[in-house]
């Protein structure tokens, strides 16, 4: 359909609902692809090595930085998280619509390396609702909870610097409308000039 | 929904079949609305005044831009055509998506005076198929369509200035993609701002 694919950064605080959403979208859609994220965090129980994160060792992850073989890395709560590259750039050159789950640091960098990145910020319909959410998890205690919500607010102020917002109030209207930003980002002029040309040739 | 309306600049050489595409969309949306243009053009069978365009004496048009009430405005085929500011401006405060249909030249005074503005260049499949419409319309002779055809050319170089193209290879195609346009426009942050800082201060 397009002369690329598209590299999709996608953010939301802790608790905004980015997993059902994504797996959603993922169900929904052939060409869109998950980029598996790399974790030194434990794995959650219901968590599957290779589709939720690689969960490695600290020693393996620095490796692969020094091999500068990560898109994107940061710490957060004692643990890194990054973007393997490779696997990126080849689902890219299929054309495919790749989607980054990454933290706002993250996205930082990755608007850098690759310019033509859509962005989109998945949000609660309100911080109180985030908070609901986040207690109704019990999989954490309560100060992690409360510092969970601090880091929360610092992030959706920061979704100024994304291109999309979806307000996540529920789980089929969120798919909706990054399936749209999908569709519609398709059709961006940059992404078509191979078909534009067409156009104009065939005289 | 968003804080402000949306400008969308919609060209497309003659042919390609705005004029259908169009009064489909404003047909499926209330939020959608045709900016009128003017014109010192005569009208065509069919047409009606203060639907498809405002039908002035060039007088009358040339008091408009010394009055500083032209958006843009351009001769082309000996007449003028042109935007009125007020009524686009009033649409948007309202929160419509108000849509100038204008030619190529146009569409770049408009992107200067709106930088928000969105902008969608309608092609038609070849130009070969815009040959076939162009002769099929019967309206023109064939001096006309031949003038029309090198005109189309040059419009479809220009694409490359506009944000999103959508191929117009049948009306239905054409239409959703102007809408899933439409639509995912609507989410773009810097549209949502008030909502973004009401999801932070619900806390």
């Amino acid at each position: 359909m397009t002369d690329n694919g598209i590299l999709i950064i996608f953010s939301g605080p802790s608790g905004s609902g980015k997993g059902t959403v994504l797996s959603k979208v993922l169900q929904n859609r052939n060409d869109v692809k998950l980029s598996v994220s790399m974790t030194t965090r434990e794995k959650r129980s219901g968590e599957i090595d290779g589709v939720h994160y690689y969960y490695v060792t600290r020693d393996y992850f620095e490796k692969k930085i020094s091999d500068n073989k990560m898109l994107e890395y940061a710490e957060y709560a004692d643990n890194l998280y990054g973007t393997p590259k490779d696997p990126v750039d080849e689902m890219l050159k299929e054309g495919l619509a790749v989607i980054l789950e990454i933290e706002v640091q993250g996205a930082e960098k990755i608007r850098n390396l690759y310019p033509d990145a859509v962005s989109i910020f998945l949000a609660p319909p309100s911080t109180a609702i985030l908070e609901e959410r986040l207690r109704g998890r019990n999989t954490e205690d309560d100060e992690t909870v409360n510092h969970r919500l601090v880091i929360a607010r610092e992030e959706i102020r920061r979704a100024v610097e994304y291109d999309y917002l979806v307000i996540n109030d529920t789980v089929d209207n969120a798919v909706d409308r990054i399936e749209t930003i999908i569709n519609a980002e398709r059709l961006k002029i940059n992404r078509n000039k191979k078909i534009l040309s067409e156009v104009i040739n065939n005289v």
